[in-house]
């Protein structure tokens, strides 16, 4: 693995699962492996889960992780080739990712999409701007259209979860909320299980909210989530704006909340999502606090995600 | 000890005192205690003092420190049960705390009142909220309504300095301010010096800053500061806003700042604030640069303080 | 050494340089020097590179790093002496100070101009108060006037760079810019060159933009940049606001701007900044992605320097 921003970079997603099954059980087996390496964990949006875990992650790897709010802590990055840099960013990323490339072993970064230039977002214009100058691996914390540790935690999570012989029905819905977000982690979600061929995969939303196919090809799409729910044993609830006339609230119809009576359809499903969740919009308090919800046992497996996924770049010669 | 909020988790005061001030004389006696442990800080709102010396006691105990300033790296949590989260929260305490209590081994809070609701403040909601869901102990690094890091520090800070046979006298004095503040180190002081029950403790204040009996109860009580400072040996400094018409600010008068004067009626009493302090405002810059001054002793005690409760939490099986 | 704020600091230079290049060729060599000890790194204002080399310099000596972003984390200080602090300050220097010199080892601190108060700025009352009040050895991470790590990189830089027998021409050009800025970088370079004593130095600018003499005695100064550039083997491109009649842009010609063109005049001139740059407004983006620009080597000996001038405060007994 050269860097980590999408499920093209794994060849063998069981492999990475097993690896992080075995941390989760001894988080500090390979306690040394990062002796003497540092990863720089740069954010040009906010995060909680990813930020925390990541650097629990590197430390249990004996790796010394150094957090930096770009913008908060540092300045506005200039991302365009060419720009006459006479307004508001104060560097350009050609600058100042080979620096980093040099302080650092490994760089995590975490980008967030404009919702307004679906060019500029789907080329993945600043990670792989990143990518291009810093010359050591990057690992996405999070991009423009894509989170690769979410789904990876998440097919972590449903391997562990699922004990039968057969292959999960695993639905992913869409959920109202009140802001217009990123596609990235159903994308993301997507992507990797469709990579994954280890479930019966099933995407539910509102006319309107069709995905990049990129992604989302080989699930079967509905409009009708009561069917989608029928007989699933994972639900994965996620909002997102629309990708096809790019960053909108179309439909932002309550009945699309995830409700226990809804869950009666399906088989015991295990219900999920990446968080921060808004209670009683995307879910209702009766789905979270009870026994279907296993969201906290999925934000825990972050860690055993990104352990993983670190102890693979180290691996390899840096 | 479970959690530490108030003296009421504290069995003997004088034992985490003299555990204290044995890491005061030798910081790394417990080095290897916090191996492979963790201690999130979480800070609802701003810190110097109180973040520096609990990072500097964990790392004194091998143990590692992550800092996390919810609000500026993060988002705003939701605290309400039954929240429609349509609004600006974006993440409830519920979904936020169990995942914090699993990435780390303790977890500590500053939380903050509102000085709008006094039942909700009173009843210490936020840090409540956090002891519910995280599952792990909660240290206080100061609450809505008290500062027991803060109030364990000011006790070592007396014993240490107080060398005599008797006991000794311990005035509380409200001094002016320009901004209403929150009652909780005048509160936990009271709380603590009354629970520690060996100095004889005189709380002096304008009327209408009487504070919340539960803390103050076994305290002289008197609105004559002349009076109150005869014969002290300490003279804790602090402002604080009404407690009973909450939040308020009612006489502010300039004559109740602390200064040289109003010192020579005491017995060479030692000054004391929890910093930060407004000079010329509480407290004159005579008394602050004069040798009765130990402020600054003070807070480098708070590193002991911080490192005795941690160390007590993490003696008992995390 | 004793603090480190400027040149006259340090006794011998090249020593400091030769350390540092040790230090580069094995990061580790003296990774216990540091142990039990830490520095805190206090910015009143943003910083990148300062921060993240300092922390890693810290962790190569094996001493724990603390950031603290005043203000952001903290609260505003105060450093006026006598001050009836009933504004917006909320803690003065004089008590945050001795504090921060009971937690730490070593401060190092971040400060800035106003660039409206010639006196103030060019006294250097924050950091001169910092050192005065916290009683430990204080580095500048950048002061209102002076850079001094960022001037040790630099003669790091050009010792490692330049192999022949002869004295290195050395050429400070002012560039245009957008916003005024401090003198700080131009002072710190010329005053470390000038106590070096090891290059032909010439400065050149605009009219009006004259630096302090105190910095520059020693310099040749010319406003003919083409004449300036003949013969240089290092072209040394800041933008820096007035001096004279301070902290205003008069010129701001393109024509300064550093070009490839312009370069040919050059002995094959390494191209050097100290980052951050406005591309295409302080040099082409021919210059900066052309093999003539060393500024990401001479930011990633930012590294070195700090470390050999960390290895030489821990040296001596703290």
């Amino acid at each position: 693995m050269k860097n980590f921003i999408s499920v093209k970079d794994v060849t063998d997603i069981n492999a990475l699962v097993n690896k992080a099954l075995a941390y989760k059980a001894d988080p500090f087996r390979d306690r040394t492996l990062g002796a003497n390496k540092r990863i720089g964990l740069l954010f040009l949006n906010p995060s909680m889960r990813t930020r925390l875990s990541t650097q629990i992650a590197a430390a249990n790897l004996g790796m010394e992780a150094v957090v930096f709010n770009v913008g908060q802590e540092g300045w506005a990055l200039e991302f365009e080739d060419e720009a006459i840099m006479s307004g508001s960013t104060v560097e350009h990323v050609k600058d100042a990712a080979p620096i980093l490339g040099k302080y650092f072993d490994i760089l995590g970064i975490r980008t967030f999409p404009s919702l307004q230039n679906k060019q500029d977002d789907y080329s993945e214009l600043y990670i792989q701007q990143f990518i291009k100058y810093a010359g050591i691996p990057v690992v996405s914390l999070e991009s423009a259209t894509l989170h690769p540790l979410q789904s990876l935690t998440d097919i972590i999570t449903i391997t562990e979860t699922f004990k039968e012989k057969r292959r999960p029905k695993v639905v992913l819905t869409w959920a109202p909320h009140v802001k217009a977000l990123p596609q990235c982690v159903a994308n993301s979600f997507s992507q990797w299980i469709n990579a994954w061929g280890q479930a019966d995969f099933v995407i539910t939303h509102p006319e309107d909210y069709e995905l990049d196919p990129a992604f989302t090809k080989g699930a079967s799409i509905t409009h009708d989530q009561d069917y989608a729910l029928k007989g699933a044993d994972f639900v994965y609830v996620k909002n997102w704006s629309t990708y096809n006339d790019y960053g909108r609230i179309y439909c932002n119809d309550p009945a699309w909340m995830l409700t226990s009576d809804k869950l009666n359809a399906t088989n015991h499903a295990k219900v999920m999502h990446c968080l921060p969740v808004r209670r009683n919009v995307e879910l209702s308090d009766e789905v979270l606090d009870g026994f279907s919800s296993i969201v906290t046992h999925q934000a825990s497996n972050r860690v055993w995600a990104a352990q993983s996924v670190l102890s693979e770049l180290l691996a390899r010669p840096l």
